[in-house]
């Protein structure tokens, strides 16, 4: 391991664009970092975000942030296509790995990385920053504990008037956000059985402005997404349903980020014992109940992730958002791309981690 | 023309179930109409409904309302297995028609209506309530003026806690609201260019109760329809994505219903003579204007449509809501059945009217 | 007591006016009562009312009505102006009554009316049909079970764009409601110490059109009430705050209409113990918790005044608004109507019953 | 003047605690500011706030600061007891004064410093900074131009769970924001004919928590101001009526901030030439018309506010919050004690500053 400050873990910044300011940031603030070095090929920009934390050391070569034996580890901000060979060279170096998302350009790539931190005993960590908000922490919880029991069905919205992104889609703009809260929310990750996607470049844009997701999920589930750039209301709203109650996440509400509804369609346990065709017949009542709204502590999810990063390196265990969660996620924006291609065509995602490395 | 009653034109109405007392209450109402029987085959449900009108008569048989040569027009508010059959015996006699929503059971059946009414030259209007009512009459109006510009995308949602249909589909209960809607207020009609159903059944109840339609348009364009029986909060809203403008309907919202930003992603001028390939490079920004939300009249929207059922008579031309409007969307929901059988594939529709009738 | 059908009460509605269908309709409908007749002076209205019940007699005299020993009860719907004489005869009668808002025109002459009562042994119901709403019966178990502590302040808002009344100002048309709420919610009733009235008639209207009431009561809480016919936006709303909890009651949120939130302000029980100016001094910190909405019955008002009616008569006791709620309603409003006239100084209201009779 | 940098003023801070750092923060992003020193008696919180801008001087007394001759003006934030001993001394050394609300502790030591800039010839601005955000801007604008004709009332919320301050009641803590954008979007300023009271302070605080002020206009207009630390839910809510439009400010609705109502009553004309007796029998009735939401540009109040100091400088004019304004201000809010201590009895405000000059 590096050398140590205090029993302080070291980072290392690569990539000082739009979100290394928030990393250093919070690797700063955190009891268990000390931000080591900020590393940008470009050295302006690299000063830039290393004056937020007076003293911090800027280097200007990957290769020079890695050979230094001071740090333990690497968060990575730089553009998409670059994660892999950033990723590769970090972990030849055995540093432990934190990147943004998307985890790779390709599902292959990303399959790539995952075996070798898992060959190389290192973590590699999914930057799903949203899965540490408040919200979402509670709705794994509650998931957990089965207060909504049996997930029924995901709905997603995530729209607003956004600027058209040079380079991506509004998919694999937005719904990366989705995907990865309900990957991170279901007990076993999000693994649809399909993805059928519908999308619209009505401006002529070049891209889908307008995207539908269609994820089937097993025991007759579906998760469902809606990302728009096109939309002059901003968006940003998750139903899931469950067999005992009904989850409500309106994120633009801050006055009341979640509603769970004690309501639902009932199958009366007679019914329950009964085959498909008969209980298609049999009257099926709702119960109107209460509806409760946790409180939720006030937290900046990008602090609580740093330190799940530091909790997993030295507790030698997966991070809660780790490679494979990272993998699935892409896996999905892939099958996604080529169902948008076949005109909708449901596709099955490849890349699940577990049939791919045994 | 059948006995005139101060120039008041005649109506009988066929069905005494939930509709029925609605239909009956309006048409007495009108000025135009007056309530000439009640036919249902059980005589108390028919003497209910015309006990709201004192003295209306009562009969048990289709055969016995259009014997007597004393009405104009029937109103068809009878089970969708039973439009086809009553309708064509109105034809037969002479009446003029308003069927209640799904025009039939089968596009097949809707086809041979449309052909039917026109070869007699008489009316057949489809009982699209929901077209009459002030916001949609407004959206249409908007549309026609040029408000919007040209339609990039129309997002509907239509979600709540819904009792379970014995005999049909969440497509089949909810969606004709929103796909009637959307074919009175695009020029033209709603005709899309394919159809892709993705539908859900967690509880299974033997039948889709979550669904999503998406329906790719002319010029690059998007229809997408969420309806849902499993949703414990109520959603009716609508987005159309205009090139000038965008509108949004919360019909859940009396106070504030219609809301029209003036806001949207623009591409300037000279982008607009770039081929797509270049424009895709192009940088595009949007412009934030302000909002605006007519007021509008209160009034009941059946009242309107039995208005225009008259006027349509009288006038010798075809109703708004005319049967080939009924065919268009008995067109998208059969072509959705298709789609959801083969997994979401797109599936044209067929039956539109003008394609067939020559 | 009168002629009974089949154990049902005998009602006598008199005044035909604008409440008197709802009367006719809800009596009609109950278990518990017949519609034994209408009263009006003016016969094309009694009969419009009685026409809703068919059968029903029509008489348009007081004396009439009353001198048959047919009915139990009179439920008074005429102008305020009328309220003490017609109850008056009624009582003399031996009926029981029922009189809609506000009692009497005067504070004295409703006293008159409660002493006659309760000499008779004759219930004198107030028709506060708000407080049948299942959201206030909620809010009334809510505080009586202790589930907000002791009550802080309340808060009510009841404004909208309304015609301004020929014959009384916005106090009189819309505080009554507010009133009769809180008195009913409260334990004990509402009684405060003093009522300041300040209004506002910008448009030389010759009355309050704009109106605000505080009413400071025991242990420092206090009540306020803003009642406004010039606003453009309707809003029906009412803030409970307690030491526990703060109930929120927006009635026009029919998806949530109550909210209870715990949280709140905390003094430490330490801090309990100081003196006042010791208190001020000392750090005082909030809580923040759930919220929770409970789920409330659909469920009409004036059925469930019709049913207490009843029951009161029934169990010889005192109805849930009886004749003293209406008289402290009245008492605060004469009040407020006093500290109009005197640029919103302090008044005491007077009539408070159990410092009248004795 | 002082010493130049290249045509900008030279701003001295003083005092380096809450809004000390938004201060340094504004003016050094300024185009027409120079940060000159930051003075605190605090060193090391002067040294806190000097840090955001690099190189700035820091001092630790008054004279200190004012004896060098390279500032023009001082910015004043420190507690409002100590504003006019350090305003005095500005004014003397010839220095142009912004000075955080409220103006003074005491209307006569307000007074006072507001005389003694006109007499120097020096600017004296409120820091009212409210004023200056982009929603007030507009509404200001609005009035001006006659959008909402006549004012009839103004009726403002600005409620949530508060700490309880030490030194200040609800009035004193909140009121001040409601009190001074009125003051600026009224023509002529905010100058009620009276001022009353009412207060709660049901938990023991030693000092109101619950607080109503009631401000009765020309013309039969009012003002109505609602502020409470006890409220789970916060509001900032402000309804202007006029005889032409009536305009909601919803502070908390970044999507739609403000709504115009193109809605409100009607005298007909023939009414409004009657006198007061006869326009109250008469017949009044309301319009529906729509609604208008006005884009508003995203922009920092304070950003604007220092721009607009700088302004005033330049041109010898007036600012837009000038002193008399904060004058208007401490006065409502010096008859609002008095009237709390009166038990709400009306008192007028003194303290306009054109009844002390001459």
């Amino acid at each position: 391991m590096a050398k140590t400050d205090g029993g302080k873990l070291r980072i290392g910044i690569v990539g000082a664009g739009y979100w290394g300011p928030n990393l250093a940031r919070n690797f700063h603030a955190s009891p268990d970092w000390v931000l080591a070095a900020v590393c940008d090929l470009d050295r302006a920009r690299a000063e830039a975000v290393a004056a937020l934390v007076p003293g911090t050391p800027v280097v200007t070569s990957l290769a020079e942030l890695l050979e230094g034996n001071d740090i333990d580890a690497v968060a990575i901000a730089t553009p998409a296509r670059t994660h892999h060979s950033v990723t590769e060279a970090a972990l030849e170096a055995g540093k432990h790995v934190m990147v943004e998302k998307p985890l790779a350009d390709t599902g292959e790539r990303g399959r790539d990385m995952v075996r070798h931190a898992s060959d190389s005993g290192l973590i590699l960590m999914a930057d799903h920053t949203y899965c540490y908000t408040p919200a979402v922490v509670k709705i794994r919880e509650l998931i957990e504990e089965g207060a909504l029991g049996d997930i029924l069905f995901i709905d997603c919205i995530r729209i607003n008037l956004g600027l058209i992104q040079p380079d991506v889609d509004v998919f694999w703009d937005l719904a990366p956000h989705d995907l990865s809260i309900m990957d991170f929310v279901l007990p076993g990750g999000l693994r649809p059985l399909a993805v059928s996607a519908h999308g619209a470049d009505p401006l002529g844009a070049g891209k889908a402005c307008v995207g539908y997701l269609s994820l089937p999920l097993q025991h007759g589930a579906m998760a469902h997404v809606h990302v728009n750039w096109l939309s002059p209301t901003k968006v940003r709203h998750m139903i899931i349903g469950g067999t005992r109650r009904t989850l409500v996440w309106d994120d633009l509400n801050p006055q009341q980020r979640l509603s769970i509804y004690d309501r639902g369609v009932d199958l009366s346990l007679a019914l329950q014992q009964l085959d498909g065709a008969d209980r298609a017949d049999a009257a099926i009542s709702y119960r109107l109940g209460d509806t409760w709204s946790p409180a939720l502590p006030e937290r900046e999810a990008l602090g609580a992730m740093v330190t799940e990063f530091a909790a997993s390196i030295r507790e030698k265990r997966a991070p809660m958002t780790d490679g494979e969660a990272g993998l699935r996620v892409l896996g999905i924006l892939e099958a996604a791309r080529t169902s948008l291609a076949r005109s909708g065509a449901a596709v099955v995602p490849v890349g699940e981690p577990q049939m791919e490395g045994s």
